[in-house]
């Protein structure tokens, strides 16, 4: 086993001290006397422990509670720092015209000097999708397995910013030191290949954080989640368990992600002679390679269509996550030139988003590949929560183009990445925690995982439903909310980070909802009379050439207000607006019950 | 047997022929010979039903296809029409602004003179909705059931229609006569009291509409569908059927409301001394019963909390359609004067509209309730699709208020008002119809309704997937598409009806993703110099506080711009705009790489 390694030379940046955890290790210790397993605890950290009572490890959550994205988390132990992903969300309707949304970096910028690193524990973008915003703060090292930090190069590229980061490069087995804190890379089964757990350490003791994860016993590539190691970690004593929460309200299982191969075999088949088309997530590379799989056996070739989804193919492909076939795969160009019966596509849109893939197909706008009757299109996904409407859309865009559609619940052309009620218990159970805190999740993910623990025998006091913001403070005797730090959300907009805020978001709610008036004026300078104008110009409010009676009203109604402002000696412009706007807004509300936003410019000639 | 009428006075308007089938039609006839009831269809009819071969029944679909809202049906047959509902449908997302959507009534305005009055099938929205606007371009005689005929009265109320409308009440099994149509109601089962299917015939034959229906052998109240009448219109022989769609996706039964009722029974004793609240559809007062009732028996109070759940609960009440006892109800404003455990709240808000009474209450923001931990809160109702996200906030928060919440598919506290898989099949093999149209439904829906069709031996060429606009030509030996009618969709916007249109929905759009950035500038008439100005304004673009440097440049390009045009001797306004548009874009685009809408306003003084 290896052993804690109390470094004194923290290490601010550069690479880290990976070392291979013994293989002795990683064997399965069930021969092993049971008393030499569970004294380890007592043993000789007895000491330890009991000084650690007075300094807590810091857990502060700047993400990823009480929503599902954007999940980021920050260690701290005396003067030592280090994070953990640092992903993304995608805005929610009411943010009009964000891009995206990032967590608020602001208590890591002012803890720049104490951050040892950032480990990420998969590609998937509500891990990675924050980190180049991140790193243009603060330049801290960076640690993922193979294969997400090639997707992390990929994005760092987009930014320029791939000269400048520090990548490092572990495997699961990996411990590395970041200051006082040491911490090990675990094996888990996810819906993209590479996903590690850490084991954390330091003085106080051990954090378990699960990252995303499931148990598939037999998964399609990288073997089994390591569970041994799991229970070792448990028979060793746990401190506090970090486990995720995405899958919480549902009973049982996930199935394995071989069914969802199996189901492609019977489709594949029953689709004769038709062209077929899959709708999947880019970074599902395992349900990529079943479907290359089938196609191969079925002697059909596949194209890949949607750039996000060649872009991580690619990548995988190179890093070895992907196993091609000798002249499976064609150039999307290409695809008219193989018979319908040939051909299998492989594209992204499976969750109906306007500019993805399939739905450009299903609405006819797509370039290479226009949708006959027949196609055999199978949507390999399940809607994400609020996704149900643009799935459908998508799907009766398709059958009135006369395809055949497999979509949602109809064959098992979809499995979870995320563990179910008894996979969240049996990780419970293996690891023992002290203290457990439910994450990655809203609020009533969060409450169900939370019951599920206290079902297991977690005392309540013992478990704790955070928020982001929230610190836990975790010494051997208590877990306790410690003093809140800044962890908003920050939108990008363009090439804007934060400089969208909720005051132009409320201004382009209004103006989304009601549109515009803006009413101009030209006044003389010294007399306040009126020199030209007033214009009442609208956009978004009413189709102007059938209302031009209503917008010469409202013209009026300005005029005779500059007027009155005029004959009333009022000469101050914020007054004179604050009318115009007032009895332009009365006047229309009267006439059309609706509220535009009024404008009122007026220029001093 | 009510015999056709084929009258020749045909009632323009004003009261109907309303008359009461025979109860012996209305008994069961399954002891009479078989032969006599089969005999029917080629007996007395058959010379009609060769002659009917020349001129078919038309029957012109305004709204409900490939949607799931704002139903209406127009028949035709020689120089008669009639209607069958007026609903309306909630705007999608992208339909900014808007308050609801309605049919377009262009054809109708157009065969104004032929129309003979509209058939109300029963109260719900998209069945109901847009018969005030309806009513006020063509003043046709309305027939509808008691509760529906109620409902509908105090939406004509509202608009101010009540003296001048023309109301029928008709019960079930009654016949009215329109033109050369009879229309006989017939009871079914749905979501809402007193709901009719129509039976429709002309010298071409019958039609079936079933409007929205489910088979429940255990309502709670009203009795079961009047299968045996769809069995002896089978037997009579039917042309076509028009069945709802809704549930074509689900196999199986929809479960009894009854069902919910011992679901409440369960849950109101679990949830012990908490305070209960129970969210549901307003309309659904068969759910609002058993609440009653279940709470009455606890000796709990109800109170009733959201404006049209109050309203309908009134109406219903009025009519006798709920059976409330006696000191069950108590006033909303004296909920704080009974204990938690005495208390039952009803309110809306199931589907976590932002508005509802419900979602206040877990935003902390109703005037009435506030929530408190350990109350119990029942969701009864499923999300419909696309409401999934806007439900689970609710849920989400009242879980952070320390709230109990029972959602989704916890318990059976939700059931379907429409027919799954099993009754439609069900449905057809009673009426037996030559033709089939599914309706009421996305392509999805009506295509899977198809399929079941097919299942049940109706040949494909006799099917027909209708859109909006299509008109299906029936006669005894074909079904085919006659010549679109104008069938769109007309947006309602607080007094407007249909001056908002794709302009200004693509207005509202650009300006609420983007915003708006508003240059103005005063030039000299004659000469085109400038006078005063350019000013920049921004709305719903960048947090201005913080961008003055970015607004200053912009309207230095613009001064630029301007003064370019000046000294290049471009004086026409639409050009100098043109072009201080452009400038203005591309450089805000560089910047920032965001695309504001740009609202060039020139003075010319």
């Amino acid at each position: 086993m290896q052993k804690k390694n109390n470094t004194t030379n923290k290490e601010k940046s550069g690479k880290p001290k990976a070392q291979q955890r013994s293989k002795a290790a990683q064997a399965p210790q069930s021969k092993q006397p049971k008393k030499q397993r569970s004294s380890r605890p007592t043993n000789g950290s007895a000491k330890k422990y009991r000084k650690s009572n007075e300094l807590p490890v810091k857990i502060a959550f700047l993400g990823g509670l009480n929503e599902v994205g954007k999940n980021m988390t920050l260690y701290e132990y005396k003067d030592d720092m280090f994070l953990v992903d640092c992903g993304l969300s995608f805005p929610d309707p009411e943010m009009l015209g964000v891009d995206l949304v990032i967590p608020d970096f602001s208590y890591v910028e002012r803890n720049a000097d104490k951050i040892r690193g950032i480990i990420i524990t998969h590609g998937h973008e509500d891990h990675i999708g924050g980190l180049a915003y991140l790193l243009k703060t603060v330049n801290i090292p960076v640690y993922g397995t193979k294969l997400t930090i090639g997707l992390i190069q990929g994005k760092l590229k987009e930014h320029g910013l791939l000269g400048s980061a520090k990548l490092n490069e572990i495997a699961p087995g990996d411990v590395i030191t970041l200051g006082g804190f040491t911490v090990e890379a675990i094996h888990v089964n996810h819906s993209i290949p590479d996903a590690i757990a850490l084991a954390i350490k330091c003085d106080c003791g051990t954090v378990v954080q699960t990252g995303d994860f499931k148990i598939d016993s037999t998964p399609i590539d990288g073997g089994m989640i390591d569970l041994s190691r799991f229970a070792q970690l448990g028979d060793e004593g746990v401190l506090c368990l970090l486990s995720d929460s995405t899958n919480a309200e549902r009973p049982g299982y996930t199935e394995s992600e071989r069914k969802v191969g199996e189901s492609f075999e019977v489709l594949f088949r029953k689709a004769g002679k038709s062209r077929i088309i899959v709708a999947t997530f880019a970074s599902n590379i395992h349900r990529v390679q079943q479907i290359i799989n089938v196609a191969s056996s079925l002697g059909r070739k596949v194209a890949i269509i949607g750039r996000s989804l060649e872009n991580v193919v690619n990548i995988s492909a190179q890093l070895g996550y992907l196993n091609i076939p000798e002249n499976v795969m064609i150039n999307a160009d290409l695809i008219n030139r193989y018979p319908a019966e040939n051909m299998v596509i492989i594209t992204t849109g499976s969750q109906g988003e306007p500019m993805s893939a399939l739905s450009r197909m299903a609405f006819s706008d797509h370039r290479k590949v226009e949708i006959c009757p027949n196609d055999y299109v199978i949507i390999s996904a399940t809607p994400i929560p609020g996704n149900e409407k643009t799935v459908g859309k998508v799907v009766n865009e398709l059958l009135k183009l006369g395809a055949h559609v497999i979509y949602e619940k109809m064959y098992d052309v979809h499995v979870s990445g995320h563990a179910c009620q008894e996979e969240l218990k049996l990780m419970m159970g293996l690891v023992k925690p002290k203290y457990f805190i439910p994450v990655h999740g809203e609020q009533k993910h969060l409450r169900k995982h939370a019951a599920l623990a206290e079902g297991m025998g977690i005392s309540k006091d013992n478990i704790f439903i955070a928020d982001n913001g929230y610190v836990a403070e975790i010494t051997n005797k208590s877990i306790k909310s410690g003093a809140a730090v800044p962890a908003g959300r920050v939108f990008v907009d363009g090439y804007g980070v934060g400089d969208v805020g909720s005051v132009v978001l409320r201004d382009r709610k209004h103006l989304g909802q009601d549109g515009i008036i803006v009413v101009t004026a030209s006044i003389d300078y010294e007399t306040g009379q009126l020199i030209a104008g007033p214009e009442v110009v609208s956009r978004g409010f009413v189709y102007v050439k059938e209302a031009e009676e209503l917008i010469e009203k409202a013209r009026k109604v300005a005029e005779n207000c500059l007027e009155s402002c005029y004959y009333s000696n009022i000469n101050d412009i914020g007054t004179i607006k604050s009318k115009l706007r007032d009895a332009v807004s009365h006047f229309v509300y009267e006439q059309t019950k609706r509220s535009p936003m009024i404008l009122p410019i007026i220029m001093e000639v």
